[in-house]
């Protein structure tokens, strides 16, 4: 299942039935799980100085599709999907089922929860902090330097069930708080309030999530998206926000 | 004119002097027209379940650029042109001589007219609609989900002739009218009025776009487009444009 | 040092010591200089007839990393660092030690000084010009069409020293003056001031750069940037800088 084309180390360490698509490489400090699937023309485990020569780690049951890069010296746990030509550098440790879309890129030295989906073109800036089940739109920005260029970096928090939309920017050290939605096309300047929504440049609370109904002529409400939207989810995970809800 | 580090299906449906580059694959699901030319790096005819089956079709005389990654489903007529690394998903009809920049992410499922030009890097969501002779400049976004994130997506509709700036947002289900111009870095959250020029973040309607003059000393209008810009329309286009103006 | 599966043109020009990765293509019209390292997937000195038939030369000790495109006719100074995916179009001439980030697009027809960073995925817009020491950040825009589409093309100017940071569109025929900061998410729709700051959409100069104070708990200016951030550039530009503050 490692395509003939396939340049994979010997040294590298590869579970049971993973496949390996045409022209992608391996490097030497890569660890593999079980049940993984690597598109073609993908690079994983790119040496880095930086990376205290920890090794690439990527989950079971993991889809990596064409044209990505991976740096040794991340950690990504079981269930990882990604589109193409995404990007993840060194010293990231995420959780389970993480989703990085087409484009994306992962700067490194962040941290990620689980149930994490980032769509298409997001920038995840060095030292973000990620928590579980958030939800980030194309184009967003997590910055982290308040005073470009410096070497004093503040990464960005985003917490539980936060979504960020399309093409809104975290200024450093900012955090997007628990459930909180930020509108497209913001510039948070300062800390979310829990579960408000907030839009403009720089952004401002306007309401409550939960004002926000469903357009599909239900009238329910929107939020907690956790409600109505389930698509992907492990059935453990929809018990858990089932009894959240009751 | 297939390279031979090429892999190409052999169910594949290759047209007459078609050119295939270095180290591209082209899968089985696929038709290729005539005189059409593939870079190097690209990966056409990705499988999916969402494609319900159906091939990939490239239309006569079109050049697709490296690194580019197409998926089964998706129709694009003749004279396509693309930059290089661009994804083209499933479910996405496109008519003659659509241009594509580099690192555009047309997310599937869109109906797209003809001559339709997007510059580099725009993301096309799900469900959009285009019509003929559009332009959509760098860093655009069309969004499609009214409450993110949600089932209940609703694309944009981009009407003839309409003009989209750099680093612009479109929200769901917005339509933007013919003859339109949005500006840059502008939020365009209600339909836009046909032939006016909107500009901001929410976008408002400031001037007739015939109110905007050439900077090339000539002072003629700068809008209708049609009216000075013809690089790269054939003969038949711009005579029914003569007709118009006339 | 040429991988065994690199296509290398027996025409290119290629210097000592240099690194060719696996499945990168360098075409017939390419000078490299001495100690240069290319990753994978990589694309050199693509064919255009706007280049004018002059070759693409990148100078010594550079690296590019991996799944970059680079066209003919654009001269690259020495010690050029890319990050992965870039695009450099014909006609550029830059200076030494110029780095792009990944994903990072040169539309071509710019010229660009020494030292010049760019972060990842930069839009430089044709016939930008752009002076030493320069920093702009991820998703920034350089346009350079004042009525889109036109054949009427005004670049961005960028003088030495300035910033500009995340998520900001600078509008054809601006000037970034020398030592100013654009915040994020902005748009630059006139000249700025020298050492001034501006922030919002349109941009406007706020206050002094040398208002800014680090965050990193010493209270000194934060500008100019040169009196604290020094990673990467050497001794003999260091001492310049010295010089320069007393």
């Amino acid at each position: 299942m490692i395509h003939p084309t396939a340049l994979v180390s010997s040294t590298a360490i590869i579970g049971e039935r993973v496949e390996i698509g045409p022209f992608t490489i391996v490097h030497d400090n890569v660890v593999i799980g079980n049940d993984v699937r690597i598109g073609a023309h993908c690079e994983l485990g790119v040496a880095n100085h930086l990376s205290g020569g920890r090794p690439l780690s990527i989950g079971d049951n993991s889809l990596i599709r064409s044209h990505s890069v991976f740096y040794e010296g991340s950690t990504l746990g079981a269930e990882l999907v990604t589109g193409h030509r995404v990007t993840v550098r060194e010293g990231t440790i995420a959780g389970r089922n993480l989703q990085i879309g087409t484009l994306g890129d992962i700067q490194g030295h962040c941290r990620i929860g689980d149930y994490v989906r980032f769509h298409s073109n997001v920038h995840i800036g060095q030292k973000s902090v990620i928590g579980d089940f958030v939800w980030i739109f194309p184009y967003v920005v997590l910055t982290n330097d308040p005073h470009p260029p410096s070497e004093h970096l503040v990464g960005v928090t985003v917490e539980d069930y936060a979504v960020i939309s399309t093409m809104s920017v975290v200024l450093p050290g900012v955090t997007v708080s628990r459930g909180s939605l930020v509108g497209a096309h913001a510039l948070v300047t300062r800390d979310t309030e829990p579960a408000m929504v907030h839009v403009g440049s720089p952004a401002k609370a306007v309401c409550a999530t939960s004002k926000i109904r469903l357009q599909d002529g239900s009238e329910r409400p929107a939020y907690p998206w956790t409600s109505h939207f389930t698509r992907g989810y492990p059935e453990e995970v929809l018990s858990k926000w089932r009894g959240e809800e009751s």
